[in-house]
């Protein structure tokens, strides 16, 4: 897996010289290229940005040094990488978009600052991306996020350790509760069922559990969930509790 | 505003030596304080992590250091900073969320790793946040923005060049495109209002850019919209556009 990063900010992307990114980049699994969005000026004083037409608060990039920039690496791979435009306008990044892109080897990611690009740069983007409804200051760390989440998927990544089979959205669902040692922590005891050896009850636990934190806390997510006879059997004797207690 | 972050990788937040973020710390405005979780273990080998009760993949992370650090973090300040763990089971972060954090003085943020952290720390927590129905390798990124998105909402963070005013979310639209010099790139022209130098055209142009854009990407912050009567008028003219188009 191959990433291109186009940003005024490339120190920042020394955040994958840590932790599990680092050992993938290490293994030679996932490559990252950071380009200095400044390098590509052809003015002078490497000015990026200028003030917007038709008047108002900000700087906008300006869309020649993001040309040059795309213009050169593809001269280097001899095709022009999938382009992501980090952007608040953008397709709303979820778990599905994200195993998506994972089958993609090589994806550019463009990361904005200021009030925003010029408008021109729109025919070198194949998708505009947001990771959520909130404004950052620059498009960086929504790039790390989609860099960090398609690496994981990326086969070798993740040790089995860190095995993705149970966790949050893999299945649609919110998690279960997790408990590790010591079995009593400051008086509260790991639920018994964790500790009986008992396989079937305690995949039972974890499933009730799981259904109950997602129709408490995201009831979208049930309606999209993918689910069982039992599955539904256990929701109503959640939905009855529920209920119960209100 | 003050951040104290819990985390297995503080180098990773060495991200805010840069940019933005970077002149808000040097002004004192933002302050930054970054806890490697390991520094609170009492192990001799300063294992975080242990395996999980009931069996399954992965590691989990253990309650004890993180109470260590928090108690620890307690202590320097004689009371407990508002504290989030970032979670995907956590409250969808959004532009109004964010606005909210930003009125709270100090603010703590524990990052989790791995398959999750033990249930029992729970009762530290005062939020779980989570960033976007995606999985991240760690709560690191999911951090970082929140600290990013929350500190250009301080006063005196934001330059007048850098103004939040008309951008995506702060109306609860997306936001209107934006060009600037040179007036022609690559064939490609500014749209002539923006030349025009009549402000009340320029400012139809951009709002009704923005309930175009915006109805036809995301209804969903369309309806979600404060409108005014002439932008419900508008809109009346870009779904008959759009269905004209189709």
């Amino acid at each position: 897996m191959k990433f291109d990063i186009l940003t005024l900010f490339p120190e920042m992307f020394d955040v994958f010289n840590h932790s599990i990114i680092k050992r993938a980049r290490e293994k030679g699994i996932v490559e990252l290229n950071v380009h200095d969005i400044r390098d590509y000026t052809t003015n002078k004083h490497k000015k990026v940005d200028d003030y917007p037409y038709g008047g108002g608060a900000g700087m906008v990039m300006q869309a020649e040094p993001i040309y040059n920039a795309v213009e050169s690496i593809k001269e280097i791979y001899g095709y022009k990488p999938y382009t992501i435009l980090m952007s608040p306008k953008g397709k709303k990044y979820n778990q599905d978009l994200c195993r998506e892109l994972s089958n993609i080897k090589h994806i550019m990611l463009i990361c904005g600052h200021y009030e925003g690009i010029d408008e021109r740069i729109m025919p070198l983007v194949d998708l505009e991306i947001s990771i959520g409804d909130y404004v950052l200051t620059g498009g960086e760390i929504a790039a790390m996020a989609i860099v960090d989440s398609v690496s994981r998927m990326v086969p070798g990544v993740l040790s089995t350790q860190e095995s993705f089979e149970n966790e949050s959205f893999y299945e649609g669902l919110l998690e279960y509760p997790q408990y590790t040692r010591p079995e009593v922590f400051r008086g509260m005891k790991v639920p018994d069922v964790l500790l009986s050896g008992n396989h079937s009850k305690i995949l039972e636990w974890r499933r009730y559990q799981s259904l109950k934190i997602t129709y408490e806390r995201r009831r979208d997510l049930i309606e999209k969930a993918d689910l069982s006879p039992d599955d539904i059997k256990m929701l109503e004797r959640i939905k009855k509790e529920c209920s119960d207690n209100s």
